[in-house]
């Protein structure tokens, strides 16, 4: 892992990243990409994603509020994104909370190739086909490890697989890296998983020759950030302002001295 | 009354409170919740307000920014929050102010089953068919006192109305009571009816038998954390920010105490 | 220009400030007109567009995030508002990115008067037929220097055009103001272009007869709370939430003496 090399490329190239996501983060997520230093486009409409998405560093679909017609267009600007090369990263937010959030990302994990899945445990869980516990679009958890279960699925579905959590797993479905950065307060400020797919993306677009590498290093920096929000946060206000602080002020030089990682 | 006691409750059993709701709030009001200690689920496609309604502890339906499709989802999510025993609580935001928010409010009402109104005067006095001085979505006066409105409006709808505004007023039809709590920058921040309206959705999933008490409790509740919000505050910005640190950091020990309530 | 008095003003006729904008910046631009001291609406159904539109002090369209019936409600809206004598702003958000939001822009140009608009350089370039350089909906450079394309773009859309950036130039076509206030750490919140657009909207409803100088006062105050937001911020995050306690406390009797224009 090149964390710090990775997060300075970034900040050099600027990547686009187009993210199609739901009405709930779009601010946060497109103001998290900013933050990091890529540069975020939020664009939906069936006539404009293919043109956005084949010229965009990622891709980053995130199924939190659903309707029909983006659903196409995230099939249509990911079959956009493939044809030119473009990694796409996808969130599954409440895959096995209602039947169409499991069926919409089983869909465009079968019709589209992705490159990287982030999600809670009982989301990924069941995308893989094994028990999880939910409770509307929150993971009360997973009948196998963190470890295990990021390993599975990233075989079964043939991507990289980041399950985060406490401990966030992320696998290729032989390799395995725990990381332990993060704070409890990432749990309290609604969208915090939608922006680490969205600060995803934004490694993937610099290292997509290395997806794990750039999941794993996507959480590390998202982590590390929230351990800096926390240290003068008086509660969710302020540590989720203190979240776009922490990512704009990561220090590329330290930031691999401070990574949390188990292979 | 026992707010405390409810509250504690709330942040034990994290009812989920599946919220339709506009646009512009959405991030709030799905932060509010949760730094209340409730669990926000957010959907709005045809497809899935069912399935979640019906597992919820309460629906929140708001109007404040209308598409005919979403009409349609919350007629579908309320019925089946009904059919389950689930309570529903309404926000007419812009009652008064168009036809199709006037006809939308007044068509939920009369195909499901509300538990609580939560809306300004001018919102309030429209349902209720009485006078009101609207601007844009802005309530400038009703003819009647909020007491006394709040009370017609409840015994016309046959629901607990809660009218907020410098004074909050919440009624059966039968009682009123009268909360004193809030501080006056709570108006200048976009939203902050629809927050209060979200944390009654909490309160009715905890107390959904004593709808009177719900409402009123969650009005106290908001009120203190604005009061709490507006110490440190210097403007609409740091006290919005402040506002989910003081929901989070409520203690359900010492908040009867503080609470402003008159019979 | 008297953007003290134009501001004083503002605060206390408290106009209505209609706006059809993006998914991403709904809350942000309605909590910036707000904090300022206008009253937004947020609304883009079809069914009640034409009802706000004609009793607002200003119409504010935003194309950052577009659907089919969007456009329509956007062209309804801008009709009313035309036939009601209300000014109506225009943010051709990523002109020049894809072809939808080039073709939304110029249609909306064409079948409507629009008083004032509001871009980047690259897409008042777009939109004035000339050479531009677009990064997804980013400017990175426009052939022409600010001043000479605020003013060819003016005269050739026959409204007057703001083009902003280090330097922000406003032109009717024959006169150029430049307005140097502002501040760096504005390019690391998404949404402040859009916000600076909606305040635009909130001068135009004050000094409708005056458009040049209601969107040069516009800049001013912006630009100056943005000044007074970078004090104290220590990156993005606390940098936005001062922006809404800085508009909010501007002061009209000192922000002439403040303005940093040019004629």
């Amino acid at each position: 892992m090149r964390t710090g090399a990775d997060l300075a490329t970034l900040r050099e190239r600027k990547p686009l990243v187009h993210q199609i996501t739901n009405y709930v983060v779009m601010n946060e997520t497109a103001n998290a990409t900013l933050a990091l230093g890529a540069l975020p486009v939020m664009a939906h409409a069936k006539e404009e994603v293919e043109e956005l998405a084949s010229v965009a560093g990622a891709l980053v679909l995130n199924i939190g509020t659903l309707s029909q017609h983006w659903i196409e267009a995230m099939l249509l600007a990911a079959r956009a994104a493939n044809a030119a090369g473009v990694p796409v990263v996808l969130d599954p937010v409440g895959a096995g909370a209602t039947r169409l959030r499991t069926d919409t990302a089983k869909r465009i994990l079968g019709e589209a190739e992705i490159a990287i899945v982030r999600g809670n445990a009982a989301e990924v869980a069941t995308l893989a086909g094994r028990e999880a516990e939910i409770r509307g679009v929150e993971s009360i958890g997973a009948s196998d490890s963190g470890a295990d279960l990021a390993k599975a699925a990233a075989a079964g579905l043939g991507c990289v697989v980041a399950v985060t959590g406490a401990v966030d797993h992320v696998s290729d479905g032989a390799q395995v890296l725990a990381i332990g950065n993060g704070h409890e307060l990432l749990g309290t400020v609604s969208g915090t998983g939608c922006m680490a797919t969205a600060i995803t993306g934004c490694f993937a677009a610099v290292a997509s020759e290395r997806p794990l590498e750039a999941a794993a290093e996507a959480l590390v920096v998202f982590g590390v950030a929230g351990e800096d929000a926390a240290r003068e946060a008086k509660g969710p206000g302020t540590f989720h302002v203190g979240l776009y602080d922490a990512l704009y002020n990561l220090d590329p030089a330290t930031i691999d001295a401070r990574a949390k990682v188990d292979e």
